[in-house]
């Protein structure tokens, strides 16, 4: 059974289908970020001339990087939503994140996400950063950020970080998948409609549902590094996951999925919370320190 | 009249009045946050072994501080719910600050707040920070504790700051202001049996409210530096703001109160978003900055 602090999660969901979106984004930001807790001993530093965070555990390896990519649905989120998610894993995979607003829709739509990303990569790459010793994370359409953006990078000729961390990916643009009728009455938040109305909004009346860079499903992922994959048993974007697994497994990619069962979308939010939470947390960092190349 | 987003502050005190109060402090905390702006370009740095932050706006100067105490009844509140408020006095003023928890009731009682505070002040000097250089500042009970916690730490020997900025100061703990009528019906949230009732709870059954390390009203303010008190105009502790002055200016203190018409307590929560607030920052600054030995 879900514990009651997973709960929030669901309650956070269930409220934001009832109610109008907050137009005051840094409220609804804010409102959002309360489903997690502070670390404690974390440090957060500005990033001159970037909107961006530089989050800093006590006693981080400096020289090895979380590039946190937020979720959202593209119309919304940014690093104050989720400065306490990423560092609760930055925290536990000891290392800094740098987590940072990318344009949102409908100010800007696709490929200015995709773009902005990779410029942030290449900006950390500049500061010394060794490829190996960044991994990416990213949850909901932030997820799929943590493969496009290894794509776009890959066209501009930068090399390719260690691994990829996405957490509830929204990859399947076609929102094809059997989940969205299997878990539409758990998922509390998505149905089919409302997430083909974001991409959209996001592609745009000249975008392609299948822009590779845009839906991962669709790219050639040969050569991407390790990819952990975490979902919600309960989330319609369940297959999401298994479509972006599927695909990295064909091109040869090593994947792993972990399924959280009675879980809703991104329900690491409830970090420091929530069991469940936590427990994700501490398997992603399992997972990547020795990617990393830390001592697991 | 007021501004609508000062009516933020308002209503967030009008639903504080009729809920019960949040059991999870630092949710209750994390929503009273909601009321201020992340402020640009300010970095949050933990301080090893307290409970504290450092506030460090880019370009601050490094070598003058605000110890900054907050508010909330002494049952509530804590860095996190204060941190925005105090980066946006900080990053106006162009210093560094520290803002840190001190031990809340029911758990502790007068005087472990003001001990603590103390013992943080005594903790800046110890790190090298000129007593000249330092100005307290602290909203509500914090504005009290911004006086007694003087009174403290010359008892102790220590020298004293350069300044204080109380914000809507509760230090009235008898409750005698005509303003607890005047404005029953304007103040959103306080009322005397509610101010009676915290002062109770903080000083315990042995505890006098004319302790003067808990009501500076009837401690010695001789040899203090300059205070500068802000206090809103609907607030039943309008005349707190009053007596404190009163008190100050017949001990010899230099002594300044700007009332706010029609602003609530703490109104300057919300820094970033209403005008009012932002000008009473701006007024804090403009007045502290050369008494820190800051170009005004």
């Amino acid at each position: 059974m879900a514990s009651k602090e997973s709960e929030a999660v669901k309650q956070h969901w269930a409220k934001a289908r009832e109610a109008a979106p907050e137009t005051d984004r840094e409220l609804g930001d804010h409102r959002w970020a309360e489903l997690t807790t502070e670390p404690s001993d974390v440090d957060y530093l500005t990033v001159d001339g970037r909107p961006a965070l530089w989050i800093v555990p006590k006693g981080a390896a400096q020289d090895r990087v979380l590039l946190c990519m937020h979720g959202g649905g593209f119309i919304t989120g940014s690093r104050y939503s989720h400065r306490k998610l990423f560092a609760h894993l930055a925290k536990a995979v000891g290392v800094r994140a740098l987590v940072f607003d990318y344009p949102l829709v409908p100010e800007q739509l696709h490929p200015a996400q995709v773009d902005d990303a990779t410029a942030t990569y290449r900006w950390l790459l500049d500061q010394g950063i060794e490829p190996t010793h960044i991994a990416f994370a990213g949850d909901s359409v932030g997820g799929a950020l943590t493969i496009t953006t290894q794509l776009r990078a890959r066209s501009l000729g930068l090399p390719l970080p260690a691994a990829a961390l996405p957490i509830s990916p929204a990859v399947d643009l076609e929102a094809t998948g059997a989940s969205y009728d299997g878990n539409r009455d758990r998922d509390a938040f998505f149905h089919r409609d409302l997430v083909l109305g974001l991409v959209a909004m996001h592609l745009g009346p000249n975008g392609s549902p299948r822009d590779p860079f845009a839906n991962p499903l669709y790219g050639d992922l040969t050569g991407l590094g390790p990819i952990y994959i975490q979902v919600g048993g309960d989330e319609v974007l369940l297959d999401d996951a298994g479509l972006l697994a599927a695909a990295a497994e064909k091109a040869g990619v090593e994947v792993r999925v972990d399924v959280f069962p009675q879980m809703q979308h991104t329900f690491q939010m409830a970090a420091g919370r929530a069991p469940e939470a936590d427990d994700a947390i501490q398997r992603m960092a399992s997972w990547v320190r020795p990617l990393l190349g830390l001592v697991s």
